[in-house]
C-alpha cells in the first residue's frame, strides 16, 4: 500500500457523493458532456485570495501567475480578485488581453524572448522583467524605433535560493535572471536610457511548504533588493517578491503557514530601508492561488486483475495530468490525493492502482491505492489538479486530445 | 562536461551547414516559415525500413505504431513502405483513415477503450487487440448489436519481460493484456462466440538496444504463443510480436544489431511448431522507423553567462521536446544528441548549456555540453526528434502553442 496525498479543503459529500461548487461530481460531468474534466471551483479560488489578504500586509499586492492555469473564465474571474497578472510569453500575453487584463497590470517574465514578444509588450505598455542584458539591449531599441519608453524591470538571479523549494529558480548559474553583481551597472544603464524603470523581480523558487523558509527568502528579497538599488543609485517603483508557496500534494505535506509568512512581512515592512520606503511590493501565485481549487474527474472504463494486482482503468491519464503521473518534475513517483467520487470520504476497502488509458507503463494516476471498491462506470477523482494540469501536458498523445475544462 | 548522444547516420553538411533531405537547416526554417520546426527526412525513413526488410525474414510483415509520430504527411508516407498499423485509440484510428489506411491493415491496442472507440472499431473492420474479458465481452456484444464478427485478438500479458529494455510491458503486474494463465479460456470464448478470431498480440517491451534481448523475447513470444494456442485449441492466424526495438539516444549507445535479431528469427521461423504454420507474422514498430529520421530546429534568442555557465537560450524547449528535456520516463536526465546547425561536425570550442524559453528549470535541450561557439541567430538541432516529441509535449504550456513540423 502507497498512501495518497492529503484531500484538500472545502470539498463536501451529497449523499456519499464528491460536491464541487455545489453540484455532485456525476452532475458536473453530465453538464460537461463526458470525462475526462477539469473542475475548477471559483468559490475555492475566492476563498483562498481572501485567506491570503488576510494574512498578508495591506501594502503586499497580490499577482496571478497564468502560467498555472490559464484557462479563459478562470483567468477572467481571477481578474477581479487580484492586483495584477505575469505572463510568460507572448502568447500569454495575447491570451491576458483578451481576458481583460489591462497592459498595465501585466508583466512578463520569460527567458528567450523573442523580438515580436518585446515588441508587443513595449507597443502596449505591458512591464517586462528583463532576463539578460541582451535582452535589456533589444527592448530599449525597439522603445526607440516605436518612440515609447518601455516599461522596464530587471530579473534579478539572486545568489540565494529558496530552501527546500520544489523548484529552484534562484541560487548559482541560472538561465533566468541577471546575476546580482551585473545588475547595478545594468539598471543604471536602463535608467539613463530614458526606460520606463520599473524596478526588480527576484524570484528564486516555488511549491516550498516550509514557513520559516519562506520569510528567510522574503527577507533574502528585500535586502537584495535595497543593496541593489543602492549601489545602482536608482530607485524601485516596484519590487515582485516572486512567490513560492506551496500547496500540499503528497502524503505527510502540511500545509504552508500563510499567517507566519504575513506577520514577519509585516515587521520587515514595519522597518524598511530608505531606498524601499516608496516601493510597491507584489508576491506571485500561480499554484497556491488555484491549483487545491480543480479537480480533475475521469471515469473508469475498465478493472482488471494482473497477478494479484487490481487495475482501475480509466478514459483519462496522463496526456491530461502528467504531473499527478509523476512524470513531471519528478524523480521519485508519490500519489496526489484521489477518490472515488460515487464514495467520497469513505473508508478504503480494498488496494488497487489506477492507471489511464494511455499504452505506456508511465501512464499512472494512483500507485497500490487504498480505496472503497470502484467499479465500470465509477468517476475518479484527483485533487490538486487546478495548477499545471490541462495546459501543462502533452494532449495530443495517443490522439486523445484535450479534456474538458469548466468553472463551477 | 557531460557528453552528448551519438548523432544518427546520414545527416549531411553543405558548407559547414547541416543538411536534411538535401536541404540546409537555414533554407528548411525559411521554407517553413520559422522555427521552432520538426523536420522528418521520408529518404531515412525509407532507408530504415529497407535494412530492416533486408535484415528480417521475408514472412515478417512490418507495422507501424503511429504513437511515436502521428504527422499527417509522415503517416501518408509511411503507408506505402509498411503492411500494417497499429493504432492506440480512437482519435489515432481516425486520423489513419483520413491517412487512407484500410481498416483492415489497423489494430488497435491499448487499455480504457471507450465503448464509441470499439463500435467504431467493430463497424470498420479494424482488429482489436482486447486488453481484458470485459473489453472482449463489450467487443462481442457490440458485434451482435451491429451484426458484424468483430475482428479479435488477445493482447496477452507475459509472464517473461524485454530484458534491459527502456519501458516495461509484460513480467508481473501490468494494466495491459490479459494475464498467461487467463488466456486460453478467454481465447476459446471469443472463438466459440464466432468472432473473426485473429490470434494474438504479446508486446513486452520497448527501446532496448542488446540483440540478445531481442533475440530471447522473440523466442520467448513465439513459444507462449503456440503454448497458449494448444492450451485453448484455437489456431493463430497472426502474431503481432511486439517491438522493442531501440535507438541510441545516449552517449555510448549502441545501435541494435538487426542482422543478428532477424537470423536469430529466421531460424525460428525454420523450426516453427504445427500450431504456428500458417500464422502470419508482423512486429510493429514506431520509434525504431522514425525516430532518427527526425530533428528538431531551434534558434538561439539570448546568449547569456550566469556564474561561469553560458546558457544558450532558444525558441524551443519541453513543450515540444519532453523526453530530450529529460521529463519524460527517465530518472537520471541525459543529453540527446544535439548540434549547432551552421558549424556541424565542427570540433567543441566551449562548454554551454542550451535551455528552452520556458520559465522553468526543467526545461534544458543540452546539459553542459562541448559545443562550436553559437551565437544570438543561430540554429540548435537536437537529433533523434522523429518519436515521440511534438505529439508527446505539452505544447500549450506556458502559451507557446506547437511546433512547425514539415517532412522532406
Amino acid at each position: 500500500m502507497k498512501p495518497l496525498g492529503p484531500i484538500p479543503g472545502g470539498f463536501d459529500a451529497k449523499d456519499g457523493e464528491l460536491v464541487i461548487g455545489g453540484k455532485t461530481a456525476s452532475q458536473l460531468v453530465r453538464e460537461a458532456g463526458e470525462t475526462p474534466l477539469f473542475v475548477y471551483s471559483r468559490d475555492l479560488i475566492e476563498r483562498r485570495v481572501a485567506d491570503l489578504r488576510a494574512a498578508m500586509p495591506e501594502r503586499l499586492a497580490i499577482h496571478y501567475a497564468m502560467k498555472a492555469n490559464p484557462y479563459r473564465p478562470l483567468l477572467e474571474f481571477v481578474a477581479d480578485l487580484v492586483d495584477g497578472l505575469d505572463v510568460a510569453s507572448g502568447g500569454e500575453l495575447a491570451q491576458a488581453r483578451e481576458a481583460g487584463y489591462l497592459p498595465r497590470e501585466i508583466s512578463f517574465a520569460g527567458p528567450g524572448k523573442r523580438d515580436a514578444e518585446l515588441r508587443e509588450a513595449v507597443r502596449s505598455g505591458v512591464t517586462l522583467n528583463l532576463e539578460s542584458a541582451n535582452e535589456a539591449d533589444r527592448a530599449l531599441e525597439i522603445g526607440r524605433q516605436l518612440r515609447v519608453a518601455p516599461r522596464l524591470a530587471i530579473r534579478v538571479n539572486p545568489a540565494f535560493e529558496l530552501r527546500g523549494s520544489g523548484m529552484k529558480m534562484g541560487g548559482g548559474a541560472k538561465p533566468f535572471g541577471v546575476d546580482e553583481n551585473k545588475v547595478p551597472e545594468l539598471a543604471r544603464r536602463i535608467v539613463d536610457a530614458g526606460a520606463d524603470w520599473r524596478g526588480f523581480h527576484i524570484y528564486s523558487g516555488s511549491q516550498a511548504l516550509d514557513a520559516g523558509a519562506v520569510i528567510e527568502m522574503q527577507a533574502n528579497t528585500l535586502e537584495l533588493a535595497a543593496r541593489l538599488a543602492g549601489e545602482a543609485g536608482v530607485s524601485v517603483p516596484h519590487l515582485n517578491m516572486g512567490g513560492g508557496f506551496g500547496i500540499p500534494y503528497f502524503d505527510r505535506d502540511a500545509p504552508l503557514d500563510i499567517r507566519a509568512v504575513g506577520a514577519a512581512l509585516a515587521d520587515r515592512f514595519a522597518a524598511l530601508p530608505a531606498v524601499l520606503a516608496g516601493t510597491r511590493f507584489a508576491i506571485e501565485l500561480g499554484r497556491y492561488l488555484v491549483g487545491e481549487a480543480g479537480v480533475y474527474l475521469t471515469r473508469i472504463v475498465d478493472r482488471k486483475e494482473s497477478h494479484g494486482t487490481t487495475f482501475l482503468v480509466t478514459d483519462g491519464g496522463l496526456h491530461h495530468q502528467l504531473a499527478a503521473s509523476g512524470n513531471f518534475g519528478t524523480v521519485v513517483r508519490r500519489n496526489y490525493p484521489v477518490a472515488i467520487a460515487r464514495c467520497f470520504g469513505a473508508q478504503g476497502e480494498e488496494e488497487a492502482t489506477i492507471v489511464g488509458c494511455l499504452c505506456t507503463p508511465l501512464d499512472r494516476l494512483a500507485d497500490q491505492a487504498r480505496l472503497p471498491r470502484a467499479e465500470v462506470g465509477d468517476i475518479v477523482a484527483v485533487f490538486c489538479a487546478g495548477a499545471y494540469g490541462a495546459s501543462a501536458s502533452p494532449a495530443t498523445f495517443l490522439g486523445q486530445g484535450p479534456a474538458r475544462e469548466m468553472s463551477v
